[in-house]
């Protein structure tokens, strides 16, 4: 257990954004929720999953929508918050914890915004070990914990509530359905579980990751030391062992639709002499990058774009034409890559022909 | 209080089409669904709305969606029940008696298979006097109740849950988009409220009026007698005081699209001679009846397809090329006629540019 100082949330963004694989939600926008909310007098404790007792009831928040609709249409605050009540209401309980579902700039930081604004604590801990654009895609779904009942909550006081019993996707249209309606963009209470089928199926600490990582950055531009370098080494002793640069380039195109309640697109990068171009394709976060005709990564391993010189990450709604950027991989944890897990977020679950091949395999 | 028999069904059916006004659900597959919980050992009993005590809860049911739809997605039979049952363990109370949303050859019924199944009385009374494509458009809404919250069931066993307040706009909004994603259909139950809500906005007797309307309609054919004018006739004392043919004539024409939830589309007739033809414009019921530049008719009037010969009535999803029709236009009732009514149903709330003329002054 350990409190969350206002002097993290920096870091704690830059990091959480990287684990985002581009998608996740925007870095400054989850930033200045949750400064607001500790500026505000509100406290945020964090707990390692271990510290959760079997018996708990831990109810995840966060958004759901497209991060390009979120950077114009700002969360109220309590959207959050009226999510989570919405389905206590519902389930007759009170949750003990909450947490997030994944890692990114802005959901990390909504299950921060609620702590703060409850009292609960936030379980050190996610579902996806980065971010997926679908509410299917989650570790705690791949092995075995419902995702419903969910709740829904939009800016005008609204709420929503699916139950789909065990069909996660068939939970994830239905709440997309909802969520397009709201504007693109709404705030979601789903996976009500017990601290037991938490600790059985989260990928653990993966919010104290994305704040050392976080620092790491920093870090090392403070000491003029190359970033990257500092993030491949801050990586190797975790879950997430092998990372490293793909490609350094400039952003030539940018293809960019909000369509299906998603961000869709791909952007291209040219390398600074000559040489083949490296296509980014997205939905919400990235899919796989292409060099030429080569697959150079591809989900559910980490595809991430950081500025070129000071690692700051770029998220797929804010990348565009003009950027120095480089390309980093990251291998995701092993529990994300088993046989039960690639068929729920592996590159078919998003129509790619290419088969998973793990990034630190790929040349 | 009445008890409603196997042998009222055809004419309940044939009824309730009629004051569908093109909508309202296919009557055939209405019948049949009522037919069969008869059968089967099932009882319904017709409440006059003066017998439901003040502070009773009462929750209508209905489909929402396409007719279109239903004709293809025939209802599994218990999604009406579970949508009762989700409202009400929502609301931590039973409900006291159901009631229909609106008139329709599938609405009128789908709150008797409620009934036949849990016992419960249904309210000779509904919310539309008619039917109309879309939830706000009711007069319980109109003159103040809200919609919300509001519970969705598909056939999967999969429900959803709305809370607008009392914004009812909103809350069609949110649950046509579920609806959709269920496949274009779904049964549903909104509006709950006290016994003294319903007597005080409700349409009273339209059961009743329909199941005398349906009999009318086959007691000339019987007698060889027109049933149009027995039509005109039994309308006369009642709410819809004015009905008459506005035009006969053969089906040249039909656009129909199932398109954001909606059967939407027009029908054109011609005359048997010369003539100008008729377009019936559609959005799940008709909307408008033109005559050449003339509108003929126009909601919230009702504007109802009769087959030629023997009035039995032929709504949007079935009205085809070849079939010989009348026009029947009804005057609806003054209570759906108020400036707070057509601000919610009238000409306009469709994006029809005529002012609402009522149909017994136009020529």
């Amino acid at each position: 257990m350990r409190e969350l100082l206002l002097t993290d949330l920096k870091d704690l963004a830059r990091g959480a954004a990287l684990l985002g694989a581009g998608g996740g939600g925007n870095p400054t926008i989850g930033r200045l929720l949750v400064e607001s909310e500790l500026r505000g007098g509100g406290r945020v404790t964090l707990l390692d999953p271990e510290e959760v007792a079997d018996d708990a009831l831990v109810i995840p928040t966060s958004m759901m929508g497209a991060p390009s609709v979120f950077i114009e249409k700002i969360p109220a605050g309590d959207e959050g918050v009226r999510a989570l009540r919405t389905l206590e209401t519902h389930l007759g309980r009170r949750a003990d914890a909450t947490m997030p579902v994944e890692c990114g700039g802005l959901n990390s930081m909504i299950p921060l915004v609620v702590a703060a604004r409850t009292g609960l604590p936030v379980i050190d801990a996610d579902g996806m070990g980065r971010a997926f654009p679908e509410l299917q895609m989650e570790t705690f779904g791949v092995y075995g914990v419902g995702g419903s009942p969910l709740s829904l909550a939009d800016e005008h006081g609204s709420s929503g509530l699916i139950d789909t019993g065990t069909d996660n996707q068939r939970m994830e249209r239905y709440a997309r359905a909802v969520t397009i309606r709201m504007g693109g963009a709404a705030q979601i209470a789903d996976y009500p579980m017990s601290g037991a089928d938490m600790k059985r199926t989260a990928i653990p600490h993966t919010l104290s990751l994305a704040l050392r990582l976080g620092r790491a950055i920093r870090e090392a531009r403070e000491q003029h030391l190359d970033p990257f370098a500092a993030l491949a080494e801050a990586l190797r002793a975790t879950l997430y062992s092998h990372g490293r640069v793909l490609f350094t380039g400039k952003v030539v195109d940018v293809l960019r639709r909000t369509t299906d309640g998603f961000t869709h697109g791909s952007a291209w990068l040219a390398p600074m002499q000559t040489g083949p171009r490296v296509e980014l394709r997205f939905q919400n976060e990235y899919l796989v990058a292409r060099l030429g005709d080569q697959t150079a990564a591809i989900v559910p391993d980490l595809i991430c774009t950081l500025d070129a010189d000071t690692a700051e990450p770029i998220t797929t709604e804010s990348i565009r034409y003009g950027q120095r950027v480089r390309v980093f991989a990251i291998s995701t944890p092993p529990v994300m890559r088993t046989e039960a897990a690639l068929a729920v977020f592996g590159p078919g679950a998003f129509g790619l022909k290419e088969p998973f091949v793990p990034v630190e395999t790929l040349a």
